[in-house]
């Protein structure tokens, strides 16, 4: 490794963004990065973007977000890439083989979190720089970086500084890469969607206390039975959401999309043995409800006998073309409430959606894209996929929206990585192959026309 | 503190005992116990119970058994006090105003875990020997402890350690006292029942680890899904249980019975206010269920997009008179498995009891109970209530059926102890004037004939 710090170390940094008290660990992930960025070579600025608000009322500061600049001149592209450095919450309890914060490699897979989501295709944009410099070679286009610590969560703040930065950073900035997803199959893949993301949360309160569930049991309605049934409406045994007004607003199926699918390499044995796959079209193009878990109530091993107090569930609705978030946090607060009341329980619901993010969409005909397949046939000798993502990445549809620049998302995470799973893994292969991507793709990128 | 250990010292113990990592806290617990019985004057044994089977197949060692005899003389009364000094779970992050194991006075209430259920009852019985012993007054009954360390789980390995000691340990014993439960207003009460407990995991699991919600949400059945599903089968929004057979063993509600419930200090302003009562019977006569949480959901603050793999429900029943826990077994599982097959899930559900003590019920005319009676009166100038326990303490029915001997539930704890809770306190009046009840009853005891 250069100056620095290499993946292990980035690994080891337990940059978890939906836990507060994680939250000096995101702090050192930010300066590691820009420490990283000026060690070889770049302009770089930690950027203050100001405090979160916590449903206590309390504040805590957001991670900067780390901006790096290679090269300025005004005859070349000027690429973006945008990347994250915090990840989702991972205990070794939780079931993975290896510390999720110790990067293990077994047979070629580097094991831990955010290991592929987010960490390593960073790193690898960061090496293709690096490439570039060991050869001697003048990077083919300007290279500029802007990597945040709060995506996994929402990206809380991002977008106000995408809008203060449009005029300066941004001004000369002709596309934006972001790296933040994965293959659909062993087949290299070129990304133009993604659903977006509403998360909400419903709590139920009953008693001042949790209590014994014999001693009280039978004398109170039990804010978990209250919650067990708002949550029972949200969708059917067949998976069918039943939120009214969701699935009318999911945009109609073309023939030519379609005759799209029908062309995309879909490991679907690989897949299916490996989760019980039902349809593709469901994960790129149809909304889903999930219910993730429950606070408050008791959630370890072993038994308790207790009555909680304050439960509240968490869940999610991946949305896509053409919902729209506050639409959508009427839909469920509306639906949800008027479940509740039906209930007539002493209790008191509360409903809040978290997070609301946008669903994006590109044109797979534009250049950029072009030249992805270029890179993809120059590194890989094939075509790639041209797939959508069932995950969410917030900040793209900020990135078209504020500075109206073109967006391509780039993977080079595994199929099976299992991004904020247990055991997340990339393989050596896709690493080092995906530097060699990125390498080619800005060489590509050299030769499209300026806009 | 006499030398061994004193309430602080015991509560300081983590001996949780649903948690097999805190095994170790458990047996130090054990050996205190024992310790401090044998610093006054105690003939104590350590009893091996054998080991406890967990889930994944190994095994552990349960806590031993303290046994302790005090005086021998065959023309005494021999009472046995039974008690344990395992506790519920506890954090301090679950809204503990103080930390849990640090026993903690404000203004008069001692609060910790196991403050109240059981470990100080526990020491008021043993500076009742030391009372006696203070004032040099010979004990006027022989006493015997039995103290275990696996109540709050079900009493693992207990019942065949009392099997098996029926000829000797049990031999000369004429009555069992238990001090594990608590007062129903601010009148000192005895009592004469408790429910008994089924404890439920039910299980629902489909694909092989956790999934990215974004990636695969809308490509699988998700396991909560289908648990949600199942449990808001379990109770009507009013809180009837809908499991078939249940409602309709219960024994019928008697004239006298009902008279008894009339003469009952109920401080139903208090309780109501407090937690929202219901009806005093509900509590006492009537099963209910209760869900304690999912294992294996997220459950902590903030926000993970993940659909959990695996996820197992935790609920009880409480009994009461006539049920019969292999009963309610067959008719839990029959009616969830029945349940979820009408769902057509590709996921897969297990079922399983873990817990299962019967009611117990005494006849409140018995001597044992006319002791109680003038004990109370001598102590603290009152009539008692004669109270029912929501709770389960599932080893009195054993006791009844093996030993065959009379078993009294004579409380010390205050009617808002928070058993089970957050902030679980006991007072410093009830501590002393509950030792001072122990005192007065052995002494009454003294008188009853000998049987």
């Amino acid at each position: 490794n250069l100056p620095g710090y290499g993946k292990m170390d980035w690994v080891a940094v337990e940059s978890d963004s939906s836990d507060v008290l994680r939250r000096p660990d995101c702090h050192r992930m930010m300066d590691m990065t820009a420490e990283k960025l000026q060690a070889i070579g770049g302009k770089v600025e930690l950027v203050d973007i100001g405090v979160q608000e916590l449903p206590d009322g309390k504040t805590v500061a957001l991670p900067k977000v780390v901006t790096a600049q290679f090269g300025s001149d005004p005859s070349k592209q000027t690429v973006c890439v945008y990347g994250h450095v915090d990840v989702q919450p991972a205990k070794l309890e939780d079931g993975w083989a290896t510390e999720p914060y110790n990067l293990t490699d077994i047979n070629g897979h580097l094991y831990g979190r955010g290991a592929s989501d987010n960490k390593a295709p960073v790193l690898a944009w960061i090496h293709t720089v690096e490439a570039y410099q060991a050869l001697s070679i003048d990077l083919p286009v300007n290279v500029k970086f802007i990597i945040e610590g709060m995506e996994e969560t929402g990206s809380n703040g991002l977008d106000a500084m995408i809008v203060a930065q449009k005029g300066t950073f941004f001004s000369d900035v002709d596309y934006i890469i972001i790296s933040d997803c994965g293959w659909l199959s062993r087949r290299p893949a070129l990304t133009y969607g993604t659903r977006g993301n509403c998360y909400f949360f419903a709590e139920v309160e009953g008693p001042k206390q949790d209590l014994h569930s014999g001693v009280y049991g039978g004398t109170v309605i039990e804010p978990m039975t209250d919650l067990i049934g708002i949550l029972d409406t949200l969708i059917s045994p067949s998976g069918k959401i039943l939120i009214p007004g969701i699935r009318e607003a999911v945009a109609p199926l073309s023939d030519e999309e379609w005759k799209m699918y029908q062309d995309i390499e879909f490991d679907i044995e690989s897949f299916k043995s490996k989760i019980g796959v039902d349809l593709l079209a469901h994960r790129w193009r149809y909304p889903t409800v999930t219910i993730h878990g429950i606070e408050g109530a008791f959630s370890g091993p072993g038994s308790k006998t207790v009555i909680p107090a304050k439960v509240i569930a968490k869940f999610s609705i991946r949305q896509v073309p053409n919902m729209d978030p506050a639409v959508v946090k009427k839909q469920v607060t509306d639906y949800l409430y008027s479940v509740f009341a039906k209930r007539k329980s002493p209790n008191k619901l509360k409903v809040t959606m978290i997070i609301g993010a946008k669903p994006w969409l590109a044109d797979t005909k534009h250049p950029l894209y072009e030249a992805g397949k270029a890179a993809v046939k120059r590194v890989f000798d094939v075509e790639p996929d041209l797939i959508r993502e069932g995950g969410t990445i917030p900040i793209a549809k900020t990135f078209e929206d504020v500075t109206g620049k073109s967006i391509i998302m780039m993977p080079i995470g595994g199929f099976d990585d299992g991004l904020h799973s247990q055991n997340e893994k990339m393989s050596r292969y896709n690493y080092i192959e995906g530097t060699k991507l990125f390498i080619a793709y800005l060489h590509e990128v050299a030769h499209l026309k300026k806009d």
